[in-house]
């Protein structure tokens, strides 16, 4: 199948929001193994709507619309899609109840203009709204799908996955797997050099790599006839690129680092306790959302002047005026006195430039270092940040913490 | 004018990346009263592109292209719109000579399909492109004007500031001028109600309401033959604004609540220190991001634990039994210790259950206090966060914290 994604929205057109929709579509298409041709917007004008819904018509089998469901006047997504595929809105008196329990449920009184959002296409196959109170649907016409589907980000994707997907599943005739590979250690192209020999030859499963802030990450990914056939195809691909690369993986299943880490703390039970300065409790703010960290995340310290570091967790200032704050053996420093307050199994510390002032030739903007010690080990290590601007370097150094433990828990 | 962005670039229907542009390019263009009436977004599939370029065409004099300028075979923006424009590929030498300059730069060699990119359409108006290697451009054909623009959002945007701006300005017959204006302590129906009198009204300057996170804000907005007449329309309607809501206006120029408030807390000289629960140094990391904050940002606590809290900055635990951890009580144990502590001017804490676990009856997922000294003075606050998901919560704690602040300095 061949898609086009529309959205439908004045405020999309005016920059208010950011489409997150077509992201979370695009996704989640090509994993079914649909191609998606189109990205198209459009305000709540019915005319422009036909126009663009006539042009993806063309290339594509699959509409998928987002926005426009809603109660009020300038919503017309249903109205249009519902003429162009010659059938008519009747009151579906199961929608209407259940908008009626939604209004309910929120203690408010249903206005008249929202029964509009119980009538839906005659032929249409209507898809509930778990999370809102406009239904979706699906309807089908001279050789095309139009799926439509409401504009809040929380009731689309959740309609998405609950519905269009079987719906959708109906339509194709293969079955699509995939793995997302996530690598620490390894740049893209000395990836993607390393997997030529597996690249090079690829049908299916395809290989493809990709680069992404400080990490780069591979996707397997199989179309066969059966779900079982390109689960296999996929398993067998992933054994032949650990031989290769295995030592680089640190995820399967697309899982990001600091969860990764997180994991690990939570199951070995490894206390932590961190200090940081330019990054300012940014990765101490990163533990704390992942739900149960509070078992082992002890005290976090944000020590952004050399004044704290001294004060809270007893840096010596002759070590800061010799070496400079932002140094290894400040790091270090850092580390063992934050040990000292609080006999954390992991402490771990980090101090740079993080500009726009106060690089010097020897550690421009960008410089950071990163202390640890777990256990009886103590290291510490230099970033090179670069041009990355302030926001770039805090998150950078963020991730390179939790590399660093990651790191230091593998040996 | 009306205008269509064209996005060209197969990652984006692949849903790898989030297209920012078209967000940055809609407002800069509703700004200057251009009128977006598209969206689109292509593969690097030149057939395709031809025909979503002559569909923009149908409705709009304005086509912006972003992406596909580069170095490589599938690059093929320019070509199109150059056969688009009946106009043919030349080699700008000046082009070729800073391209150039940016390989030695990067001390990398330039390959040879880097020669590519200095070829550009003869009747264009050629932008340099400071922050990369692809020069883009403006052509005029048939009463339509192009304008391609690489991908790279920090390419795009400064080309689009320092070039395609004033370019467009040469074709609109009118000036415009805008104010955002940021309010603390109205919702957006009361905002829009209280304004009515002046919305009802309004031909120009016109008055939106906008709602986002945790605030409500207006932009004021006028289009005039002249710069002059557009910004004086702009003030005079401000003015009439001020009357009616002016005590909830925390900012005229756009600037957010934590910007504003790290302003006031440097030019007066305050000194601040942090302790926080739920939000695990969220708070003193967006301290953090305002360079120079280190004047003034004292320490920061990440007490997360219970015992964290006692420990570090001396909450009785007794408090904790009694009243809860999460509780105003314990809020403002908080800053009173983290003042014995720091003897910071003003002490700032929170406390809260984040979920997804924790809530009670009384005290569900998204209760989070507040705790603030400052001076001889201290308060508590409890703030309702709930249905926001665990990262939602702790974000908006982050800036009800900066809101307790803005008013505590205010009184």
């Amino acid at each position: 199948m061949k898609a086009a994604i529309i959205s439908v929205g004045t405020e999309i057109l005016f920059g208010q929001i950011t489409n997150t929709n077509t992201v979370y579509l695009s996704k989640k298409l090509n994993e079914l193994g649909i191609d998606v041709l189109y990205h198209l917007t459009v305000g709540d004008n019915p005319s422009r709507l036909i126009e663009i819904m006539d042009f993806a018509k063309i290339n594509c089998d699959l509409i998928i619309t987002t926005g426009g469901l809603g109660p009020t006047q300038d919503d017309l997504t249903k109205e249009i899609v519902c003429k162009a595929n010659n059938d008519e809105l009747v009151l579906d008196q199961p929608s209407l109840d259940s908008i009626e329990k939604a209004f309910q449920k929120m203690n408010a009184t249903m206005t008249k203009n929202n029964i509009k959002q119980a009538y839906l296409p005659k032929t249409s196959t209507i898809f509930p709204n778990s999370h809102g109170t406009a239904p979706g649907f699906a309807i089908e016409a001279n050789g095309c799908t139009t799926i439509c589907l409401p504009g809040p980000p929380k009731e689309m994707t959740k309609m998405f996955e609950k519905q269009a997907i079987s719906y959708l599943m109906g339509k194709v005739d293969h079955a699509i797997s995939y793995k997302l590979i996530r690598t620490i250690g390894i740049g893209e192209s000395a990836l993607e050099t390393a997997l030529l020999p597996l690249i090079n030859n690829q049908v299916d499963p395809t290989i493809a790599t990709y680069a992404k802030e400080g990490e780069s990450y591979l996707r397997i990914a199989s179309k066969r006839a059966t779900q079982e056939e390109a689960d296999e195809a996929v398993d067998s691909m992933l054994n032949n690129v650990k031989k290769i690369i295995g030592k680089y993986i640190y995820s399967e299943n697309g899982d990001d680092l600091s969860k990764v880490v997180c994991e690990i703390l939570l199951n070995k039970k490894i206390s932590i306790s961190t200090a940081e300065s330019c990054t300012g409790g940014l990765f101490a703010s990163t533990l704390v959302s992942y739900p149960g960290i509070s078992e082992i995340f002890q005290k976090g310290y944000v020590t952004y002047s050399n004044e704290a570091k001294v004060d809270m967790i007893n840096v010596n200032s002759e070590y800061i005026d010799k070496y400079g704050v932002v140094s290894g053996e400040v790091a270090e420093q850092m580390v063992k006195g934050l040990f000292e307050k609080t006999g954390s199994d992991l402490c771990i510390s980090v101090t740079g430039v993080a500009g726009p002032d106060g690089g010097t030739k020897e550690k421009p903007v960008g410089t950071v270092y990163i202390g640890c010690k777990y256990r009886d080990k103590i290291i510490s290590e230099r970033f090179d940040l670069m041009n990355r601007g302030r926001d770039g370097i805090r998150r950078r150094s963020v991730l390179s913490m939790f590399r660093v433990i990651y790191e230091m828990l593998e040996d």
